[in-house]
């Protein structure tokens, strides 16, 4: 395939995929070509290209812009607005049901919060680790503690600084995986009783997080393509002593809700004008099927308030535990934490993912993921809008591997998921995602598997029973 | 050398080191020739050596006794009987100051809390670790999650049952080190404001630990070679309402004291009886001098209230993070509590440490790490006799490579790690140590050092500094 062809392609995915929707403005030339590194007349042809093919319109003096296409689809779910009142976090048990039920190696994962790990640079990664480790001499090896590794924490600064985000070296600590980040930061900034803004539905690790440090939570309305709704946060935030946000701008999970750039921007404004802190989840970042990188809220940052977190778990590295957290203000604190519960991360782990980094595979490790990701997604609503109950509505994240079904009210998730458990497939209802049970018809499913028969057939099967369990 | 040689040198060795004092019996040939794997000829051998160089002695029908030396030594440190309120934990500051000062590469550590890098295995190590990622499927990836590598866990228990301790497969969990095992386990046993009995001197980790959980610490008197006084304990556990016990009974840190067998039996009924857990550290408990492995605290319980801790961080690969818990009637919580904190330990870490148990080279390594150690102390022991205040007494323990050294009172010794520091020489100041701070003419000494000019000159002028403080 030609350069222009694969550009082509790109885009003509981002608009199936609905990332780039009608009327949406194209990249000028200028733009595509500096972003893609391609020469201005490769940018042309790929235009013409898709021209041709029906899928953009030119407009005089103004540029490219995708066409109305008549194409049917499913609907998005809409934002189901939370209750208002703080409650105490008590959903441990059913998680803990949920997740070890589904680990056996014959389920089909869809209910897994991990993508496949066959999608990943296992072997490569695996070849990093002996000669990253045998270059060390054993005097670094306790200098390396606590903060983590001095060349690693640069290449992550640097990568931010790539995209426009600036962060610290020294207010980065590697952590074991993004989730011990988050823990640590939530330590930081609160004391048990305190008050705890969360999307609805939120991600269930924060709930079990708030469960153990006897926090309590606050859920704020999310809208399920854009993400927090802002009036719903202020609203809150006047209601409620909220002693730090935990949000997920990017990707949420499960909604997949992206907050558009204005948005992310007002939302740190906001809670600066507050001086609540951001606890800002970001491991699903890199996982855009965009054009570029959707920038964390981080980037808006001017107080040293946003505890941003992430890790290589999700985009690189499953099993190699490395997350990091920039921490502003906190990062001393968070420091500490750090040295006082786990005292340092693995260091094979941490100089396996340096010297890879280095090694320069890592953007075309991330298109080529982005890419099956992207693939994954469309298979899987074709396959939903097939053989799921009519009524059934789907988000279409523009990145990420969860879609979140809203299905008829008749439902009940967790005896679907029951079912689909028996028949060896795993999905993740709604109840896991909320501390007051308000998604009971809803599901979380993974669509970050490899190709094949057997996820499609998985996920047809939940179809069928949804469908069975709704006549039934 | 011939195989007697190496058995008389080993006894002369625990002979000086006076882990083996006047009066103690020697194993009989029969129990010493099935320990060693030597043939009781050259058990005899050995003894006639050791007899004709004046350091054990025959008793007709009884065996072998180390003979009464005209040697002189240094006494040792005494039992500092503590407060007996419960005390709020407020040290992190200075733990802090203190540990941050030390880490830099060109101070002599002898306030470190690590054995030198060098004594271990690194290059071995490093060798497993990219075969041992390449073997794994990816699949198993998430498999392993949480409670960590079945074949590990498996090694570790059959480890502990060639010592004679049983541990169940299922109540192990594979931690981020011993670091997060100890605190996992506090959280699982206790809440906010509970009161936790500890060591005195204590680890200042598990003081950090209390404080950074909210809990209160109460203090028992322990012995600086037999450990925990029981007598204290009781007279704790009727004052105060314990809710956990956080002891070291093997080669505790600082003190490097080790309770005797039935002492440690004792601890673990009467505990037993209140019904109160404990969480037992147990990181050194591989580097004894003697002949036998002491037995945990765990090795005695028989209603599942040990939380037993370990890693091998601090006899095999520091850095990989790779530490264990059996916790006992606790193991569910426990397992909880680590998938919500730090989900999994790292996968190439596991895997290395694994290949490299099943290669069978550790054993071999333990011995020359144990010798190293052993000779380290006599070092030290001597520069200590020769160069530090008249008055000054320290501890000879048989185990691990921390000295806890009593100067005389006048001598304060955080002023003495400021002197010291400026001269590129950390130490460890009993202020550490302690909640109520009465060890402030303390020092914790490590001598897990490479042989050589720089341990010893670094000792020395610790000891001359000691000296400037009495006579200025």
């Amino acid at each position: 395939m030609k350069r222009y062809e694969h550009y082509a392609q790109d885009i003509a995915r981002l608009i199936k995929a609905q990332t780039l929707r009608p009327g949406d403005r194209l990249p000028s030339v200028r733009q595509a070509s500096t972003s893609r590194q391609i020469s201005p007349a490769t940018v042309f042809a790929a235009y013409y290209l898709l021209e041709a093919q029906g899928l953009i319109e030119a407009r005089a003096r103004s540029g490219y812009y995708v066409k109305t296409q008549a194409q049917p689809l499913q609907a998005e779910p809409s934002t189901a607005p939370p209750g208002t009142d703080a409650t105490p976090v008590n959903i441990s048990d059913l998680v803990f049901e949920v997740l070890e039920s589904t680990r056996q190696p014959d389920v089909v994962p869809l209910g897994s919060a991990f993508p496949s790990p066959a999608l990943f640079p296992l072997d490569k990664l695996a070849r990093c680790l002996t000669p990253a480790m045998r270059r060390l001499e054993p005097e670094r090896m306790v200098e390396d503690l606590t903060q983590g590794n001095e060349r690693l924490r640069r290449l992550i600064c640097l990568r931010y600084a790539s995209h426009g985000t600036t962060l610290a070296m020294d207010e980065v600590v590697i952590t074991n995986g993004a989730m011990e980040a988050l823990n640590l930061c939530l330590q930081a900034v609160t004391q048990p009783g305190d008050v705890v803004a969360v999307e609805s539905p939120t991600f269930y690790s924060a709930l079990q997080a708030l469960e153990r440090l006897k926090l309590r939570a606050v859920e704020v309305a999310t809208h399920p393509r854009d993400g927090i709704d802002l009036a719903s946060l202020e609203a809150v935030l006047q209601a409620h002593p909220v002693k730090a946000c935990w949000f997920m701008p990017n990707f949420q999970n499960p909604l997949g809700s992206l907050m558009p750039e204005p948005r992310k921007q007002a939302l740190v404004q906001l809670l600066a004008e507050h001086q609540v802190p951001l606890i800002e989840d970001d491991v699903y970042g890199e996982l855009y099927f965009g054009l570029n990188r959707p920038p964390p809220a981080k980037a808006y940052d001017h107080h040293g308030l946003v505890l941003h977190c992430s890790s290589f778990s999700k985009c690189l590295a499953p099993g190699y535990r490395v997350g990091w957290v920039a921490a502003g203000r906190f990062a001393r604190q968070v420091q500490r934490l750090k040295l006082m519960t786990t005292l340092s991360s693995a260091i094979p782990s941490q100089l396996a993912i340096t010297d890879y980094l280095q090694g320069g595979q890592f953007e075309r490790h991330l298109r080529q993921l982005r890419l099956s990701l992207a693939q994954q997604q469309e298979v899987a609503l074709k396959v939903i809008a097939a053989h799921f109950p009519p009524g059934t509505r789907v988000t279409r994240p523009q990145g990420g591997y969860f879609l979140w079904l809203e299905l008829p009210p008749q439902v009940d998730a967790l005896v679907l998921q029951r079912r689909a458990l028996a028949e060896h497939i795993s999905i993740a209802p709604g109840h896991l995602f909320s501390a007051d049970r308000r998604f009971c018809h809803c599901l979380r499913l993974n669509y970050g598997q490899l190709a094949d028969a057997r996820f499609e057939d998985a996920l047809k099967r939940v179809g069928e029973l949804a469908c069975e369990l709704l006549s039934g």
